[in-house]
């Protein structure tokens, strides 16, 4: 427990106080005795969302990205910086940050991309590349917006951090801290097998998803399909409702790792064709097995677990 | 209402008391005034399932499939008679019953594709085919067995009819009939559309669901992706843990249909692969709204209904 007890300060700074900024300040102001921030600061791109923000008191003050005099009190002697903006935004946020950056401030991030994300934080930031650690909060998108913000987000949730060479060791393991104190598991992981991992498991899917309803509406037939999807289709493009921009933004950053995923997707998907035209009932079962023996095995050890108290004791970025 | 009213009848037989058969049962004997079947017998391949059937009062009286005087009895004076076995066993089905086939008795079937079931029963019937009403009750299969049986499993959903040339309108309408006082909408289709339907909604996106799972596991760092898989990987893979035998079989019969899908889809995820790799994020966005709007549009329209009282008024096979 010694991490967590370790963890507190001064200033927080949240870039873009949405569903995943908020819920970072509040776990931090709400979660009790695990950790804290004394002050926290939301700058946006928008008046009204930071002034929501603060009307929810998930924030002590606001500052206008716009106005250099209110981000340089803001930066002024803050202990972390989050980028919780769409990671399009990366590069040109950091550049506006960097000429108000205090030396011993942490920044990370939120994005769901790691190399881009790095590449952007080098071109912005050059010789304090140091100050900045990757991270990635795994957390639920269904809804959005500071109003959908909760304390415990977080909970049982998965970080992945994707620590530079550059970075100073306790520097990474302060962020960790932060976030093992909303109740979430920090792993460590390099940027390059985080944009792999999430391709696959993540990115490959959205894309799989949004696809089959493209198919189905450049049907003649679409209005009449849509009238008999039931049950499994409801499941399988459940994420093609998700945010357009998001996943463009996704495609276009993670491109090489996505790639590679739809290549490998294609082939697989060749072979099952394969199958199925050679009436080959035997191979189509054998997949079939081996998938559904995999995808429950899976669910078994994704159940909720019941306690946030682990967080405490799992994988730190190192 | 005249529809309704007009429903009932002396003697019901069930090929397979699982899941489907024993819903149909229970509906027609528990929905109080809509109609019902006086007598219900379930025959079945093990002794065990029709024991169970019958301590749970889903059926008054079972009959072996291999038993000839029990079979004989069973299907004397049989006003309709219900396959609910895997679609492979549509033929053996009904060669088996044919023999002992009354002129008045009605047959129809549950199964998820048409073509084949209508090929299966032509063979197997021959001239009595006009006696044999292709069906497909739309319900979910997440449990399975007598045990998981339910009286109002087919509120709301669909159930499509496809009528042959050969069927009297008669015996249609006295399907239709039976699945109305289940509470199902009754649709009519012919059995190329359906299946053409289902392999855009359903057969294809399991395929695509046992698909994703297979990729994963045939890479190198499998338990690291899993380990990383959150919600959106749990919604598009739940139909990977399908039954492999069901769907096996409903690639093999369905295979024209799902061909002729899986290269649209193949053409699709093509076209976005291109753009992706052309990091143009235009084509993509619109893709991505376009799908997201559909769905989110579907979700509204399929949203559950209030009440089952709709069904009277429904679409019906004619």
């Amino acid at each position: 427990m010694t991490d967590v007890a370790a963890f507190s300060f001064d200033k927080l700074v949240i870039f873009g106080v949405g569903l995943i900024g908020g819920s970072l300040a509040r776990a931090l102001r709400e979660r009790g005795d695990v950790g804290g921030a004394r002050r926290v600061i939301g700058v946006g791109r928008s008046a009204a969302s930071t002034a929501r923000a603060l009307e929810l008191g998930v924030i002590d003050a606001s500052a206008a990205l716009t106005d250099d005099a209110a981000l340089r009190d803001a930066l002024q002697g803050a202990d972390v910086v989050l980028l919780a903006a769409p990671v399009a935004q990366t590069q040109p946020l950091l550049e506006r940050i960097a000429p108000f950056l205090d030396p011993q401030t942490i920044i990370t991030d939120a994005g769901s991309t790691k190399s881009d994300v790095v590449a952007a934080a080098r071109a912005a930031l050059g010789g304090r590349i140091n100050q900045f650690v990757p991270g990635h909060p795994i957390a639920g998108r269904e809804s959005s917006g500071v109003d959908a913000a909760l304390p415990d987000l977080y909970v049982n949730r998965n970080v992945v951090l994707c620590a530079l060479p550059e970075n100073a060791p306790n520097a990474v393991e302060r962020i960790a801290a932060m976030w093992r104190a909303t109740g979430a598991s920090v792993h460590a992981m390099p940027a390059e097998q985080h944009d792999r991992v999430f391709a696959s498991v993540s990115h490959l899917p959205h894309v799989l998803s949004f696809a089959l309803v493209e198919q189905i509406l450049n049907s003649p037939d679409a209005e009449l399909k849509f009238s008999f999807a039931a049950g499994g289709f409801r499941d399988f493009t459940r994420i093609a409702a998700s945010s357009p921009e998001m996943w463009r933004d996704v495609c276009v950053a993670n491109r090489a790792a996505l790639l590679d995923e739809i290549d490998g997707y294609t082939a697989v998907l060749a072979r099952l064709r394969s199958a199925i035209e050679a009436g080959d009932g035997a191979t189509l079962e054998a997949v079939f097995a081996r998938s559904r023996t995999a995808r429950s095995a899976w669910q078994e050890r994704a159940a909720p677990k019941p306690s946030p108290a682990r967080s405490a004791t799992d994988d730190a970025s190192k």
